[in-house]
């Protein structure tokens, strides 16, 4: 399988392929790799140098605009007025840690619960995603005893020790942790007898008994509910309802990952795992919930927190600070105000059925699939045999960008183009995206 | 031993403690309880509502003022102008992650190595001083291909899985992980015979020696030169020589984690490691990093990560943003521009003073140390048989609270008042709670 160390390379910079007269960006991205090393990741052949961005729109220092249908984390538009005012405000005035009273962090606090289901009644506050889901493996260990997780096998949770052992896509050609039991992707293209729900039922109720079998116990199931890193599975909605009682039925806790479908992107509804009609154990979340200020957060059930509260204590510097809290709250203003919820289901619809009408043309385009405003455009190299085509994925990629359009790709095999733009995105937008694709199709006479 | 659990009570709100009648926040508490549940950990029998905060004071929601000794994160001063001014300006411009080009990251990662030894030339950003930790105990293995960790018995490095295992503190009463080792803390007021770093180097060897009988390998040693949350130990300055020599000589690492001492504190240098004058082979910030903003790194010799990088992957989303960035500049700049280290140095010694003169009316105050503006202050019930007298911290803790100070404690027995305020304290400020401790010691008639 194609992991994630490839998959990142389809777009991203490679030094390597510098020569030595050196490109435009040559001095800049030299200074880059000076301080950050191998660290560094670099989009792009020839990286963008970025200056400023605001709605749907990014600007390199050259002052080209870039449309931008890549970045989930400025997900109300990026630098939104109401967002940066509530920022800016709040900064001045207070920014400190929970162990003081304040107002603005606990009508935040009752404000997301409020979005979730009634049971799940406790928060945590993190700064990350990475950290909360770092936090719930924590918490499903100590409330059920069991140390067992089941993944998918292109999953990507975050970026902690604890949490890479989760992300299969993180250590590629790597051997799992002897706690971790990898399950195949509900893949619906591929495997397309309708019965997602079933088949990764099955595939978990294996993989418990394989821990069974070597004396480990379930902890639980990880996983957000539209497949992000797997390639994008959104359909036939509720499929997670046979997985869920499965992992119940052997004592294990269901975390649902809300870092990526979180927070309206999926269109339904605020949370991704609503449209599977499922009640999670935990819920996690980051990525967009500050529209990019550092914050993540666990949300859960009190007796799943009281139950790890009795033998670790935690105690995070920056979660939950007044600041992180004031951002949260605009940011779920505005999906209010601006009814993003709607528009991520209404814009996402008509923008999967743009592609699947470019999708005549291109014999390339093996599916067009997602949930509102998350979607998977799929290219294969033979529609029959549906064989994967990673290099027309990163054809378009590239093709995009020159016509200014900033795209991913993601997928067990890297060929499927992850389309997950800020809510804001209007039909006039997904048309120039649409038209855009056609083009470098063409060009690429794909 | 006495761990954090308890140490934590000495100043923490127990809800247990609340009458049926309620105290004046008894609303707010309860809401503050209804949404974070066990995970709630608020300061003070009767927490305090903060609303505003200024330098070195802060503002409850009655108009009381109080002056801040207890916080570390917002070292250049609450809400700093030039901190709020960059941070509203960035997040109006561009909020984005580091996979693009961005003058103002690449600004900053140049100007934070550059105050580091030549030696430490890359740099990864995070968000908190945590995922910092996590990442540097990855990178220990993977440079080594050891496993085994050494920390002190009541250390605190962050909040992750794998960073609450080499946390002794946020474990109480359960036993070390396996690859974990702890030493005995450098106290010299106890074991006063002056060779710090001997006894150290020596538990060290002794540790390195036990991973070996059970075929651990030795990954390295992780320690804050201040040795913060174990109660405070500064002198001599350079007694962690023989301690890195001795990690050095089973080819483990040494991680600095400057979370705490680092940005000015110890008032000598800008690294707490300074003092000591040694090189470590990894460098953790964190808290005061962008007084604030949720912001962490690692910094590391260019090999180090090239050897993690060949085997893991490592994207943190929000760290390294411009908005960080521009928090972090802002810092560097008011920490530089206000002559803040100096200030930590001269501040710092002339309150020691202070501290120590009311020592001469108070048999209860056992010692003073410290360095720059991180100072400890011992309680004991006995000088002769320096019996440690937590109830005492405790009395002061709350008796200060009343005046109008904000103060916390420290230390494997809790008796160890860490005196830790913005780097912009004063003389003034410094004599206000020299007098009013000695006020309140008075009327405990200790």
């Amino acid at each position: 399988m194609r992991q994630e160390k490839e998959i990142l390379a389809l777009n991203a910079f490679d030094p390597r392929s510098l020569d030595g007269s050196g490109g435009a960006h040559r001095p800049a991205v030299d200074r880059r790799l000076r301080s950050f090393g191998t660290s560094s990741v670099l989009f792009y052949r020839d990286p963008i140098e970025m200056v400023r961005a605001e709605g749907v729109w990014m600007q390199d220092a050259q002052g080209r605009r870039y449309l931008d249908v890549y970045n989930n984390v400025p997900s109300v538009g990026h630098c939104h007025p109401r967002v940066v005012d509530a920022i800016s405000r709040q900064v001045g005035q207070l920014n400190v840690h929970t162990r003081y009273l304040n107002d603005v962090v606990d009508t935040y606090a009752e404000r997301l619960l409020a979005s979730l289901p009634a049971e799940i009644d406790n928060l945590v506050l993190t700064c990350t995603g990475s950290e909360a889901n770092d936090l719930a493996l924590r918490v499903a260990q100590a409330a059920t005893g069991g140390t067992g997780f089941i993944v998918t096998e292109t999953a990507y949770h975050g970026n902690t020790a604890a949490v890479t052992d989760v992300s299969p896509s993180s250590r590629p050609g790597r051997p799992l942790a002897s706690h971790v039991a990898a399950v195949p992707a509900p893949d619906i293209y591929r495997a397309a007898d309708g019965d997602a729900g079933g088949r990764l039922a099955a595939a978990v109720e294996h993989a418990i008994a394989d821990f069974a079998s070597r004396g480990i116990r379930l902890a639980g199931m990880i996983a957000d509910s539209i497949f992000s890193s797997d390639g994008v599975y959104a359909d036939p909605a509720s499929f997670l309802k046979p997985v869920i009682a499965t992992i119940r039925a052997h004592g294990g806790l269901f975390i649902a990952d809300e870092v990526q479908p979180g927070f309206g992107r999926t269109g339904d509804a605020l949370w991704g795992f609503e449209r599977h009609g499922i009640l999670p154990d935990i819920v996690t979340m980051g990525k967009p919930m500050g529209n990019g200020f550092p914050m993540g957060g666990m949300a859960l059930r009190r007796e799943l927190l009281e139950a790890f509260s009795a033998q670790d204590k935690y105690f995070n510097t920056f979660g939950g600070n007044p600041v992180a809290a004031a951002a949260g709250l605009a940011v779920l203003d505005v999906i209010r105000d601006e009814g993003l919820v709607e528009n991520a289901r209404a814009v996402g619809a008509y923008f999967r059925q743009g592609l699947r009408e470019i999708a005549n043309r291109h014999e390339a385009i093996g599916d067009v699939r997602g949930a509102g405003l998350f979607i998977g455009l799929e290219f294969v190299s033979d529609r029959a045999a549906k064989t994967p085509a990673p290099e027309i994925a990163s054809g378009v990629i590239n093709g995009l960008r020159e016509h200014g359009v900033l795209i991913g790709a993601a997928g067990a095999y890297g060929n499927v183009l992850k389309i997950r733009p800020p809510l804001c995105f209007s039909r006039e937008h997904a048309d120039m995206v649409v038209e855009l694709t056609d083009t470098v199709l063409r060009e690429l006479h794909a």
